[in-house]
């Protein structure tokens, strides 16, 4: 099926605002409360989000083979279960209604007034529900990084690092969307020179610049996924926040991995950019440092060129950008990680989610974590307003933004916006 | 709510085999397919399943508040949801259906007919949805044992596990019911000496003796659950058995702990066994050898006196147990588990499934993995059949059993039962 809702040439008859993450040629996916307090399947074309449930009721996708209440659900994991050919065909639907060129929704007011909503009548919703959410840890910058400052400066990467996608299963229940804030976590850490843990707030509440894929209902248990045919399993990527509380991650990683450090919240902005609206921005990665088993092999450009950049905002401050990277600094790619995932037969449903690990690029200005930012802690950030941040404080507002560009076109992710409040009290 | 269904003295008017691990006390709870492959909500007693939904459609249920489509159902979530009045009303019904004195169903040849099925005309599904799996690490012995051989003879013991319990999410997507084969997985693996890994079956597939704990929607995002009120979000408990593959494990572990060692296939008894039918086997755990942090601090029996037992079945040979082990060895109870996971105010939904770790007991003959028993593939374990094993071979079916038994009643779990196929061919 084409990728005819790609067409950087199409205009549309809605009034867009200036260099929007979401032009006619994104058509992301997502769920949302509407005005009516019904929660639907929608898209967002600039500024309007778009009801595709009430499209549907009335007869727009009738083209389609769509069960009649795809689009009438609290989640898309049904809707990204019906494969790629669908997704295909409700984004060349919904491009070709929005089209300048096209009368057929335009001239009818009444449909219009029911399917289109501005963005302060709705209220966005997680988009799927997480079954298992896997992050990985695939920049080699941040793991060279991280490793520098947790184990030994000499050996900073792991011996297997080089020669598979390390990553380790989170937690599905605390991750939520852009707007929810989260509480500054409790738990246990270590004292320097102590011997025995204490019990408080973490004082290292870090962000993790990351980007997470979702997947569709792919192999059966037993059965790999190989590496050439991981895409048609990709229905689209969001931002992910990995919150992280360094303190207690330290104490608690070895033997079994993250835990408490990270499990306390993650946030991912709200609407799912398809992997085929990303098609324009395919990118090589870096070339492998060591020669790849062959199920990890992968050709051509299997990378994306993401712009993505982190911003901190004191409480009634302005923000302040304090980091810029790009996704296609990722050593590892979704393909990959992906292929490595199910060599061993491990089943992916609908609705997974992967996230990529922190990314972090080449130089200081680019890491993706307070953690590498201050390095450790010595380095403190600069903020506009003069404060300087070491780790996030509390009632700091945390925002990731990313989006690709060319002279063409820009399709962007919008933001996952997190405000940390301080410790819950009962 | 009493507890009127643990009432020992009562007897049913079903005939029950001897020993059985389900007389009219236990009543626990799973989902099956029926012999109209109709899918239910049900219970156990004796050698019959017993369809929930059919009961309440009857009206058996009319005088407790459930909603008429609570036990149609493929999962269990929704029921556990309802919370521990729910349970308790429903098992304590089920107890005076089936009680001997009772002869509003016993006489009533067509409605028994209709909810009452012998086992080989049912199919055992996965009791829950799980939302999200944790496995803890909380038998020292286990623990000791593993960081002897995977790191180092003197100081096997990392210095947090005695201060929390240490664990890490897994896969929800690879667990599995009792009876559902699972494929040898490939994976990496670092040769002895070797420098660079391999690819290829797993040559150390193992089993862990666990068992597992099913919560309900509990605590929110943000606020934790306190120790002394956990257990009243447990809903029961169930046998698991957490294949892995060591020498995958050995390889990728660091620094961000077991992934495709692990999350290849994992298997559970199916049959859920409620905290409360367990309540006259409360003992006290292991006396905390250091202080607690006041969170982690429990008061009581905390813990559970159930044998376990693991064999193993060559293809077409008998099965010869291997090990026997207890869950009381548990180091750390099910309420500290839960109060460590939301100490940092992670959410826990209902179905969440939270194993125990490997349950080794303080002998060599109670080890819980074969990792243990043949202390790393150098001392092989002898099978009936004259054969060895230092790990499980292809068509070896595994099978964990566990009961609890005092001079009144035995409840017992039932079994998990996997076979191991060779690899998976496309």
């Amino acid at each position: 099926m084409s990728l005819k809702a790609n067409d950087p040439s199409r205009k549309t008859w809605l009034d867009l605002p200036d260099n929007t993450d979401f032009p006619i040629q994104n058509i992301p996916f997502g769920v949302f409360l509407t005005r009516d307090d019904i929660i639907t399947i929608g898209t967002r074309i600039g500024d309007f989000a778009i009801d595709l449930g009430a499209l549907h009721q009335l007869g727009y996708f009738k083209d389609i083979p769509l069960t009649d209440d795809i689009f009438l659900q609290d989640s898309l994991n049904d809707f990204i279960a019906d494969g790629r050919k669908t997704w295909r065909s409700v984004r060349n639907r919904v491009a070709e209604l929005f089209d300048a060129k096209n009368d057929e929704l335009k001239s009818n007011q009444k449909d219009r007034d029911t399917v289109l909503f501005t963005l302060d009548e709705i209220e966005m919703q997680m988009p799927v529900q997480v079954g298992d959410y896997t992050d990985f840890y695939s920049s080699k910058e941040h793991a060279t990084n991280v490793g520098k400052m947790f184990r030994d400066e000499e050996n900073a990467l792991l011996p297997n690092w080089l020669h598979a996608p390390i990553g380790y299963h989170g937690r599905s229940s605390s991750i939520v969307p852009s707007g929810i804030p989260i509480h500054r976590p409790q738990g246990q850490k270590l004292p320097k020179g102590a011997d025995e843990p204490i019990f408080g707030p973490t004082r290292h509440l870090d962000f993790e610049l990351e980007m997470a894929f979702v997947t569709t209902a792919s192999n059966h248990l037993g059965e790999p996924i190989p590496s050439e045919d991981a895409e048609s399993y990709i229905f689209g990527m969001v931002l992910f926040n990995d919150l992280s509380a360094r303190d207690f991650q330290k104490w608690e990683y070895q033997p079994l991995g993250p835990f408490l450090g990270k499990n306390f919240g993650s946030a991912i902005s709200p609407w799912i950019v398809t992997l085929d609206a990303l098609e324009p921005f395919r990118v090589e990665g870096p070339k492998p440092v060591k020669k790849l088993l062959p199920y990890l092999e992968t050709k051509g450009k299997k990378s994306f060129d993401i712009s993505l950049s982190v911003a901190i905002k004191p409480d009634n401050g302005e923000e302040s950008v304090i980091t810029k990277s790009n996704f296609k600094y990722m050593y590892w790619n979704m393909s990959q990680q992906l292929a490595h995932h199910t060599v061993n037969g491990c089943p992916v449903n609908s609705g997974d989610m992967m996230a990529s690990g922190t990314i972090s690029g080449p130089t200081p200005e680019s890491y993706g974590s307070m953690l590498e930012l201050s390095w450790g802690g010595s380095k403190p950030v600069k903020l506009k307003n003069g404060q300087e941040r070491r780790y996030i404080e509390d009632n700091d507002t945390v925002i990731l933004r990313g989006y690709c560009q060319n002279h063409e076109v820009r399709i962007g992710f919008g933001e996952v916006s997190t405000k940390i409040l301080p410790v819950f009290k009962s």
